[in-house]
C-alpha cells in the first residue's frame, strides 16, 4: 500500500461496512419471508415466480457481500479486525445462499404441499433471521452490547430447536416415504433448510468473538 | 485494547490455551469409548445412555472451545498465531462434533446389528484420536518436535486407511441393500465416522504449520 | 522468529510460492484431461488405469499445497497477504480433490457409459480450470491484472452454467432412475463434479480479492 493511500484510508468513513452488513440482513429478512409464501401456496406458477424474488436478493447479497470484500481491500483501519468482517461477511452470504437453494429444491423438485415440519422449520429460521438482524444491528454503536449477546444466546436456542425439528422429520421420512427419490428430494429440502439456522449460528459466533475484543 | 489491557495481557499465562486444548483432546478420547461401547451392544435403552454421555462430553468441549474464543479474545500475546489457535480449536470441536452426530445416527435411526466396516472404522478413529491426544499434549513444551510430527503423520496414514474401509463399506451397502431408506441410513453413518478421521487430520495439519513455526 | 531468520527472509526468492502455484495449476489441467479420457471409455480396466494417474497428480498437489504451507512458515515477507495465499493454496487443493473423488467413483461404483450431463460438466469443468490456469500465472508479475480479472469473471459465468447442468441431471436421473442405489451413485458423482467449478470459483474470489489490494 502506498503512503498516500495509506494516509487516506485513515479518513475512509469505515462505517461503509455497517451499512452494508445492515443490507444484507435486511435481504434476509425479505428472502426468509418470501420463503414462507412459496411453502404456503402450493400453486406452481406463484412458486416459480416468489423463488424468482428470492433469487434477486440474493445476487443483491452477492454484489454486497463483493463490496464488502472490496472495501477490505481498500481500507486500512476497520472498525473490527479484518477477520471477522470477512468471517461475518461469509457468515451472512451462507445464511441467504441456504434460503436461496432451499426455495430452488421446491420448484426443481415439484414438491406438492410440504410437510409440516418444513413449516416448523421456515417459522424457526424467521426467528434466527430476526435476531440476526438484531444483533448485526446492534454492531454499529455497541451501546448495548448485552442486548447483542442476548441475540447471540437465542440464535444457540433457535439452533437446537432447529435441529430436534430436522432429526424428527427425517426419521419421518424414513419411515413413511416408499420412493427412493422422494425421500431423497424431501431430505435434501429439509436439510438445506436446517443448515440456514447453522449459519445463523456462525453468524452469532463472530459476532461474540466481536464482542470479547470491544466490549 | 486499551494500554494497561495490553499490559496486563502479557503477564497472563498464555499457558491457559494448553489446558484448554489437552482438557478437549482428552473428552475426545472417552467419546469415542463410549461410541464402541455404543456399536457392541444392540440394547437400545443402553445405547440412548451411552449416547446421552457422548452428548455430555460434546458439550462441554463447546464450552471449552468457547473459552478458548473468550480468552483469544483477551489475549494479546498467544502462544502460537492466533489464526492456528482458530484452526486448533475449531478443528478439536469437529471432530468431537462428528463423534456425536455418529452416536446419534445409530439411535435416531434404531439401527440394529452394525455392519463390520462400523466396528472397524470405530477402531481407526480410536487409533487417530490417541495420535491427536499426543500431538496436542506435545505442543506445551514443544521438546520433542519430531514425537509430534511422527504423530502427525500417523494420522495421515490412519486417515488413508479409513477411506479404504469407508468406500469398501459404501460399495457393499449400494450393492447388498435394497431398501432405499435403509441404505440412506447406513451412508449416513458410515459418511459421519469416516469425518472423523478427516477432522483428525485437520489437527494434524495445525499441528504440522505451528510446528514449522515454531521449530 | 529469530533476528538473522527475519533479515534472511527479506532476500528469500519469495517467487517461490508463484513456481508452486503455477506446478500445482498445471496439474489440475492435466487431471481434468484424464478425467475426460476416463469418461470417455467405458473400458472398465483403462479407467482403472487412468484413475491411478489422476490419484499421482492429486498425490504430487498434495506435495506442493504442503510445501505452500512450508513456504509460509519459513517466510516472513510474501509476495501477496499470507492469509490469501493460504486461502488460494486451499482452493486449488479443494479443485484437485473433487476432480480426483469425481475419477475415484466412476470406478468404485463401477459406472457404465455416462450421462450426457456428465460429458458436459466434464468439458465445463475443463473451460473453468483453463481460466484457472490464467489467473493463477498472471500472478507473477500482476503487468496485466484487466486480463486476470477477465479470467476472474469467466470462471463465475461457468460456474453458473455448471449449476444449471447439475440441476438439470439431478432432476433427470430422480426422475428416471428408479434403484435407490443407481440414483444415490449418479447424484454422488454429480454433485462431486459440481463442486469443481464452485472450487474454482473460490480460486477467483481469493485472486480477486488480491488483486484489489495489489492493483
Amino acid at each position: 500500500m502506498s503512503f498516500s493511500k495509506f494516509l487516506q484510508s485513515f479518513s475512509a468513513k469505515n462505517n461503509v461496512f455497517y451499512g452494508l452488513f445492515e443490507q444484507i440482513a435486511e435481504n434476509i429478512i425479505q428472502m426468509n419471508k418470501l420463503f414462507i409464501g412459496v411453502i404456503n401456496s402450493s400453486d406452481a406458477n406463484f412458486r416459480k415466480d416468489e423463488v424468482k424474488k428470492i433469487k434477486d436478493y440474493e445476487h443483491q447479497n452477492d454484489n454486497l457481500t463483493h463490496e464488502v470484500f472490496i472495501e477490505l481491500g481498500k481500507n486500512f483501519i476497520t472498525p473490527f479486525d479484518r477477520e471477522d468482517i470477512h468471517a461475518l461477511a461469509s457468515a451472512l452470504d451462507d445464511v441467504a445462499d441456504y434460503i436461496d437453494s432451499s426455495s430452488k429444491k421446491i420448484v426443481l423438485y415439484r414438491l406438492g404441499e410440504l410437510d409440516n415440519e418444513i413449516h416448523k422449520l421456515a417459522a424457526i429460521n424467521d426467528e434466527a433471521v430476526a435476531e440476526v438482524k438484531l444483533a448485526v444491528y446492534g454492531l454499529r454503536n455497541m451501546k448495548d452490547t448485552a442486548k447483542i449477546r442476548e441475540s447471540c444466546i437465542k440464535i444457540n436456542g433457535i439452533e437446537n430447536r432447529a435441529d430436534d425439528i430436522f432429526e424428527y422429520g427425517l426419521v419421518s421420512i424414513l419411515e413413511n416415504e416408499k420412493e427412493a427419490a422422494m425421500i431423497i428430494k424431501k431430505k435434501d429440502l429439509l436439510q438445506s433448510m436446517e443448515i440456514v439456522t447453522d449459519k445463523c449460528e456462525d453468524v452469532a459466533d463472530v459476532i461474540e468473538s466481536i464482542l470479547v475484543k470491544y466490549a
